[in-house]
């Protein structure tokens, strides 16, 4: 029994997602195989599925999809976008603007509505485009903007659509599990979340929630495109686990025992609890990063996400000497900025297993030693204090 | 540090796949993450790309796809076959018969080979069926058809198509790593496999060979449908780990380090000498099976697989009851037969960590104790002596 | 993060301990560490503790000694053994005759009762040396004898002890969790036995329960011999433990874990009810052995341990090349005889997690292959066919 | 598969020992029996054994020896002390102290020399002693004094005693590993350390290394005293190990598979790195508290020690408190002061997995946040940047 080859794992990843993960994730990876048509595996399924309904707070089955997240994303649109249908979509970020291509990708007349990627959308602008475009079928958005740091107000963006009869597509992939998602009460349609961000557990899945109106449409669009109702992309295999508790493609086993971890951590701690861990180990970063004197990215407070934190890097570093010093001689991993924003900033990643004040005061120390070290003081009493004091709140 | 909930782990699972996996490849899975965007995991990755050349056999790339294994086989037909295509589909099985609607799916004109899924395509029917239809475009057959345990001549039929310049579309899923496969030498176009079956690793991807033929036709068939080309399902977006070594989504770490681990297994212990184990390990079981007096379900010898046995299950004995007694005082997962073969057949997989001579003679054992237990005597003695000197051979 | 070097690992040990143990254990024991003067530690060991008293069948505690079993032995003799005690010794296997030095070590006037190897001590034998020495303070025995697999009458020997005042010291390394013990209604005054064996953990501790009387005599012999009281071979120390919570010693924090995780099993699996699995192993592998045409070594069925079964090695096979070729072929590990033994007996363990039907068979099934392969054959039908009938019963 | 009970594990701990391990240790633990009479066992013994004598610099074999560390250390004096035999005991803190009365268990007439556990004892210091007590046999004292977290000379003690001529028995438990030590070069004549401080492995085992001057004492004083020569705490039943390969008990193998890997660790980084990571953090620790206004236990930079770090509690601070809030808040367990120090002191250990600067940043970080937090504010800025600015030297 021979590792010819295993990777250098850094001390502590606090990235832009996937961060360390929690030990009980990864002491159950372990496991031996259960086969998927076992009474044993799908009682597994049926427990991970009540865990998941649980957390994202709705009475219908989460699918456990297998595929990165932009699976379920593009799930949605293969489902619920038929071509012509106009598609409103909400960029504040990358990941949103990027969305855009998915739904013309499926033949979606898109408005988009474009904010600057530091800030959100208001709910009055998603009013004033749902004014403008009464005839809108869906609107997408990102809950929580990985790339940017920031926040979308999906409850109130998602009521206004419920009323409106507009199906919602809602990228929360960092969202749940570290904000509030209530996918009954708000009216969301389609919710997709990964186990790699907030729930701490390891990449690979897309956990996506379902309406029964987008049920219903989905079925529509599928009838009506001709589009391959067997696919990969589309719902409708997904039936025979929402009925009769039959996965329909070979689960992936051991990510599933990782997930059902997480969800153990989860259910045990609580729903709000978990959230709430996450919301202090947010305000407990924005607190010391500000009291070191450095400025964040995002422009208000009330738009900062809870799972990550941008910071502008400040004049006269540079962010690849400052993060390559965190690696080699800090043992920590955090995130540069995507796109336009390469250089322009650094994230930090406190979810899952990270959303902690010991980790939040590990990344602030060794942030600003290296910055110290690098040649911009900064005021390391004041930001361990403020980001302790934050949580103490 | 609390586990709620935990499966039932059988002592052995010797089914259809995934069957038990190799201590390796669990003890792999519990590495702690490392960041997909660093250098570290990189490498980790060209490693695994390296390994799984040499274990197809080409200079091309395998991509590493997250999802199941029926995923890279869709994206096959989504990137290969235009509206209108003739496309050849060779159905010796379950398997087989279902590619059929993939293509059809995507506006394939299918011309359907059918056999009884007891026996193997011939070449000479391949040919025929290629004469037929000399404006046939894409070929695409199963190589181990896992539902009936059987094999189809995989590099006959590919030398063939590829002289004809016809593309081929292989399921190579319970193939790759249990049988040859040549890739390059045989002119093989598109061949899936998963890291659950003979890599003895975790279910969760696909792992998909492209010829250069191959991605040349997947360029023109999205430019003239205009199907969507970033899709989850467009081999496009994969030109960036090709050219280079970005790997367009975020990866599914912990199965790669699984996979990584497996491949350490092959790579040490050499492809050649794996395939043999695995040729080894399926001999011993027929040869057992039959000194047993039982009847394999596969017509001939050179038609089946090396990673999975069929049985016939003896008249008067009922397969639920038999896989039930097997599960609960043998401690041994097998797998029952599929559709119209349920009831009829029993599968015993000998894939990865169980393709082994102790692993052969504890599922007879066991099998055969079983069917005694149930009132249908067999001789044992004969069985794992026939076993043991197969093995021998 | 890489390993220079692993063991090969066989795919199975049947041997006489350690076997291949539990997967939970191994799961266990990659717990991160928790400092042995915490809360959370001292309630971990509290519950070992609970389990460990309830697997002896006592109200007292059993002390968890950190080395080899033979520790716990010696300490016996260390604290209840005075120069020139009359120490009755019954030897009916190496570990047995071994004991006597120890005895002896310590001052005791050791009379030996010794029987063949391949037998066990009879109570009447028993009574005889007791008459014959009125005087005797302590009497000693092995009850179940790994090296010749056979178990003496513990019940009748503590009880009859007790009744006389003589103290008993029992080295049960390979007879808790496997055989009835019950420490309090057996009057037994110490008794020892290690995670390795029955329980299924891993080796490193000596599990020692001591009576009432046992420790009243202990801080005797201590003041009268004069014998250094806080030696790493003195009960004593152990008092904080068993009075207020406190381990002596750093504690083998992850033996710890293994073996809450073993007791974890076998307290949901219920202590009669593992007995009962050993019982059966036992029965099933020695029903095998002989309708197998092979001799059992111990000469009588009420001779013979749970634990592990001794199988003479038939005329003209060497047992170095069978066992060799066990490991080499078959996967599986087993003992070969101790001293005069060897070459005369092997030994197939059937302890912890390898007390199944499944092992069992997997071993019979592995060893007549063998044999037949070393040209002497042996009846797997009817060797099979015994066991999972004694299985059954 | 169920776990009914699992500690709860802090996110980091910082203590005297053992602190959090290795990762790569941890998994190691997890691997499946090897049984110890097989040549692979042996072999990975072997390898073991190497690493040690390079780890001790020394062509002798160190003993790997199960139990607590302790027991080494008794086994230096059954060995090595005769009745009447003068041993000077240098006693600078507890455990020092404490080793008095072992070698008076064995009969020694003890000369202490006795230094407030704040300090370390001087070469002079020690030559007088010597001066007066020319019949001195053995002198023992500790390396490493974990309670008080000082350092005692041994190279100087060492040399001075090998060319008198007095055997020398060290207490290097968290020494070796973290600071140097060149057994044969100094002339030591036993050495014992644990895996379960600077080595970063799990508690359980005492490796001893024994000078061919010790082990030739050590077979006159056990015939001339008629100690037990089979005793566990005898030396001479390891002769078989170092002549012959043969480990005389069963050795505790998943210990043995935990310390291979942290010798591999050690081997991979090299001998003097990891001392000089360990000499790195206790630095960067020390100039970290001494910026932020806080007092170090010990007198003298020259004699603290490279593995732990002693604090003085300020005035009006509870370390019950202090240390309580780091449990529960900050996720880092750190050690109060054993005896007359409990309540005066806390100590932070970084050895082997936490000599990271990393982990310094955040013991440092947490402890003063948690001091900010009880009213005694500190320096934070100053700390920090002290730590990273000494690391850095």
């Amino acid at each position: 029994m021979t590792y010819a080859f295993r990777p250098h794992v850094p001390e502590l990843t606090m990235a832009s997602g996937p961060c360390s993960i929690y030990p009980q994730v990864l002491a159950a990876m372990g496991t031996q195989m259960v086969h998927h048509r076992t009474d044993d595996f799908v009682n597994l399924m049926r427990s991970v599925s009540d865990d998941l309904s649980a957390l994202f707070r709705t009475t219908t089955r989460v699918l456990p999809v297998e595929g990165e997240s932009i699976l379920g994303l593009e799930m949605a649109a293969y489902n619920l976008v038929e071509p012509g249908d106009v598609c409103i979509n909400l960029a504040s970020g990358y990941y949103g603007a990027g969305y855009a291509k998915v739904l013309r990708g499926y033949g979606g007349d898109v408005v988009d509505v474009a904010v600057p990627y530091n800030t959100s959308v208001t709910i009055e602008q998603v009013r004033a485009v749902l004014d403008a475009h009464p005839d809108a079928k869906v609107l997408a958005f990102v809950h929580s903007e990985t790339p940017s740091a920031s926040e979308n107000p999906m409850e109130a963006i998602c009521r206004e659509c419920h009323e409106r009869g507009v199906l919602t597509i809602v990228d929360s992939v960092s969202g749940v599990g570290g904000s509030d998602v209530r996918f009954d009460e708000w009216g969301v349609d389609v919710c997709v979340t990964g186990p790699q961000k907030c729930l701490g557990s390891t990449p690979g899945m897309s956990l996506v929630a379902v309406s029964d109106r987008a049920w219903e449409r989905a079925r529509r669009v599928i009838a009506e495109t001709g589009r391959y109702e067997r696919s990969y992309l589309c719902l409708l295999p997904w039936r025979s686990w929402v009925e009769r508790d039959y996965v329909p493609y070979t689960p992936p086993i051991s990510s599933i025992y990782g997930l059902k971890a997480a969800l153990d951590i989860v259910m045990s701690e609580g729903v709000d609890a978990v959230i709430a861990r996450h919301a202090t180990a947010a305000r407990a970063t924005r607190a010391g990063i500000r009291a070191m004197g450095l400025d964040l990215w995002v422009d208000d407070e009330a738009n900062m996400a809870n799972s990550v934190t941008a910071v502008a890097v400040p004049d006269g570093i540079d962010d690849t000497v400052l993060r390559g010093l965190m690696d080699d001689r800090y043992g920590l991993h955090i995130s540069g900025g995507l796109g336009e924003e390469a250089g322009r900033l650094v994230r930090i990643g406190h979810m899952g297993y990270t959303a902690s004040l010991q980790k939040v005061l590990t990344a602030l120390g060794a942030f600003g030693s290296a910055l110290n070290e690098l040649g911009h003081p900064v005021d390391l009493t004041a930001g361990l204090e403020a980001a302790a004091g934050a949580a103490a709140k």
